[in-house]
């Protein structure tokens, strides 16, 4: 926020206005020109949103900056970013497409899977070792041993992977495994496990939470770019809504809104946002046709015994044929897939 | 709804439960078989949803047939419906392109636009004559005389037309100059007005009201169909949700939804969704991607100085440059463009 | 909104100014005071909401009125209205209770509510003859023959009477047999009806639309009332959110947000914002509580059978138990019931 | 989730469903009666949401059993629950106040609060030690320094304390000093952090999630209870909907709902859920009106210099004028205060 005060201000009315701040909690900055004295002020605007600093004597206006986020901001990084994660890129010359189930259940269908999306054209493998579920009755994840599973799957086919954690715990224990992880949507604003994936510096892929606004993710994105790991993928996953025709709501308009906004890559998850997997398919067009720099995409064996989100998931040959579909849009978007 | 009773039900049971139906007001059709008896329910199922017939005397299950709207079901009409309007085809083959400005503001004005998005590839001209706003102090639309321009930007030009109507009067009025008439949000379950258009039989656009569900956004059309009028068009014009960062949020979703559920075309209108112009011409590109069977896009001569809604119209310029752009994406739909 | 010009402004920067908000189609009052120059402006201040007055040369700063309604504003009118219908006062001083069944079925049944509900301590009798329904196919009401029932009701009970209406032609014969009409949530932004209501002139109670916001329902009162209908009633019945548990969300906070913004009184009606009947004596003591003027609640003989939203109807015992349960209520409130 | 075989169902068809379900990694309970074969699913009924179980041989019907949550499930306690915080009770025979500060700010004015809120009747201090931020740059708390400050209020004025913990380091701090730990919004599916708090068996206050269901609260609470932590009570904090005049839309019917589902005591939180001190009374009046055990309250000693959340909270003042009129409503209720 920057206070413009007026023109003639005597001293008096600018340290009026700058112990007002002050009192918040704030720091300010001054800035005297020969004309007009700007006072810039440093942290959480919304502090100040009760004192009328407007009807202070001398303050001309107010100009809000109203991002708090300022190393996700583009302003400052106008460039879109490129995040390396082993030998790939995710950034805005290529096309990443993540690939696998939705929870890891023997490392017969990891490696099976693997294989298949590999020869599909996936450059990540995910899969889900720690479930967050609603239920504490409902399958949990294979923990340590389906992590171990996925190095296998690593060594096997040379796909990236990605893994979702959980706690710090998860944290310690994936990134002994895994290239990627992944901050679900229910741990969006958890506050800790974000400064420790800061501070653990690998790169993470940060899910939409189910009813986060734009500027509380890129908030959220904050807290792990500020703890010094600036590796940071964002994934709108879909948002919770009225309708329930789909299981959220794919909230497609976010990936243009964050190209304006962060400088940060942008993934879609059409299997998650929609729950549906005949709806998978004309999502991830519409995702790449958007901006997307990539997909998320839920794929099974057998997605009828799928132990978690079966009727989501694609089976190989629906995966494979997208995955053929998507080149000509990849193209389009001046993508390499 | 069916009520499928158990194998040796007596007629004693079977008789209750179609007095319990009836009783609630609704129809019923027995069908006897050699085993089974079967009893379908004929009206709005809701009425029933507090009765218990699941414990009544032998009935064996109950089957939802969950959708009250028949005419625009997928299930009884399985292939895509073509809307004709002049020489105009809405539907599988084509990619249709409505734009214009938001309102109508002179004949000048209106037949400047005309030619331009004529030039650029539109076959709709759209423009507002009869403003539903939400304060009575605002400007509420050029009513018949806006009409008249349409006439002339059409005969100018050869571009159908599509223009808004809010009530009886305004509808009589728009069949007398307009090739197609829409249906806003805000009047999506004006039943009254739905039923007139039925009536009219004229070609109509309807909106998805600001928190409709896809439901009874269906019943709404069986509203206009069921009075004799097939002529209907869907727009997706994005819904309510908590997120401010777009003026509504474009439920791309909808599109597939549709498409698996109903055979009536599909438009969206990136215009209206995201309410900013730069968000238009991702989101254009990404509901062709999505399978919309068309576009409605607000342009303007003078975004800055437009009388309603500048903010998210395009240029000249932008909006020549998106349909050159949208080639490559209606082939790849296979569509005509 | 407010303009104030800089303390120096010489007249071509004020004619500057003028000039962008006339060419919006807006009007300017001048106050030009000794030392400053105040500009302002009057309609829809949203047409301004791209220009960046601010930054027009000697613009010191621009002070939004937020609110475009201005005849149901409270700044303009600080006292509470009461409104007057028949021998019936909603406002600060009384408890309304409205009850009813949702749709009129037979004159017999009427009547036998209508008494029950009287002396259960009701003063208004509630009963729906035109229902608004999202299938063509569902039940669509008595229409006229069940408004005469609500006046044969009315002469045998002394009740006063509430109807809903939805069109001209509903509200043209409404008016002939009930006190005080209704516009229901599917009708709070059809604004030609909104029109017309006001040109009537009778009392009417205004029902929040399915997700409006308070500033739009607000404006929707504005119809009314800039055509000479200063009768309006509010009622609050629930907006859609994602919660399933109950059919609306009741948004209770409605209530103390109106009466800080608004002069006119408030309903609120449990029944529709529930949809579960266990819920409307809890809910209806919460109402009163809170701040509202009167309840709107539906009463059923038989809410097994009810044509229409049996689930939210109290059978004639459980109405009796809550208004007993109310008057303590409605006593800590200050008002007579 | 109940499967019920038809009359003279095989034991093929028996053993088919049998190893159905088992597939899908669930447990079943075979109940063979003389006529009637019923299998109990035991487990997340979700996997298997995509099998047609109802169109196996032999299947008559499925009952489903929807809630997942056991332990707080009304069903199986359906007496109210009583929760023993040092001498407080919360449950239905009192009115448990909660009062204090967003944040603690330092040791005198804690020490100012916490005896104001218990001249003026409350039976509990509140304040923040974490604090969970949007921001990483907004101001966190004080830590363990408030914690102590908590013990010495304590100490002081004999009320009881409650104060929010945000990760496993904070909780294991936390109980040390505080009485009871409460988990906020954020975390309310921080499902590790959940297990953690039912390990440590300390009474617990468990607020709603932003934009959770009443299902998916139940759910988390389970979390605790199933770590062998009964002591649980639920806070109502407002949802996030599409409407901004107050900050959060605060969920009235979610009292009675929780009632009717849940035997665990629910306190609602109107300071949290408006974000605006003058709607805190009527909502505080309410939701004693519609059943609430309790209500959570910030106060502050200077409201407009308050380090967080000024805007909502009360001042000493207002706060025990509001204490002073709700113990009419509490009596109403038959709950001492």
């Amino acid at each position: 926020m920057i206070i413009v005060m007026k023109p003639a201000a005597p001293q008096a009315s600018i340290q009026h206005v700058v112990s007002m701040v002050r009192e918040a909690g704030l720091e300010t900055h001054l800035s005297e020109g020969k004309e007009v004295t700007i006072i810039g002020v440093v942290g959480d605007k919304s502090r100040l949103q009760d004192t009328n600093l407007e009807l202070a004597p001398d303050v001309e206006k107010i100009v809000p900056i109203t991002e708090s986020y300022k190393l996700s901001n583009k302003k400052f990084h106008p460039d879109p970013s490129t995040i390396q994660v082993g030998n790939t890129e995710i950034g805005p010359n290529t096309l990443t497409i993540m690939a696998g189930p939705c929870a890891i259940e023997s490392e017969k269908q990891l490696l099976s899977i693997a294989h298949a999306v590999k020869a599909a054209g996936a450059n990540f493998l995910r899969g889900g070792a720690y479930k967050p579920r609603t239920s504490p009755y409902s399958f949990q994840g294979l923990e340590e041993e389906g992590l171990l599973y996925m190095k296998h799957a690593k060594e096997e086919t040379g796909l990236s992977t990605i893994c979702e954690v959980i706690s710090r715990e998860s944290l310690a224990c994936a990134i002994k495994y895994v290239d990627m992880i992944q901050i679900g949507a229910r741990n969006m604003q958890n506050f800790q496990l974000l400064r420790e994936v800061g501070k653990a510096g690998v790169p993470v892929m940060l899910k939409r939470g189910l009813s986060a606004t734009i500027e509380e993710w890129l908030n959220a994105a904050e807290y792990i770019i500020s703890e010094g790991n600036p590796h940071v993928v964002l994934c709108e996953r879909g948002i919770r809504t009225y309708e329930t025709s789909t299981r959220n709501t794919l909230d497609i308009s976010a990936v243009p809104v964050l190209k304006s906004k962060t400088h940060l890559p942008v993934i879609v998850d059409p299997s998650h946002a929609s729950g549906v997997w005949e709806y998978v398919a004309p999502l991830s067009r519409c995702a790449v046709a958007v901006g997307a720099d990539g997909l998320m995409i839920e794929v099974h064996n057998n997605p009828e015994c799928a132990l978690s989100d079966g009727a989501q998931s694609l089976t190989f040959a629906h995966f494979s044929q997208l995955t053929q579909e998507l080149k000509a849009y990849a193209q389009l978007a001046g993508r390499n897939f």
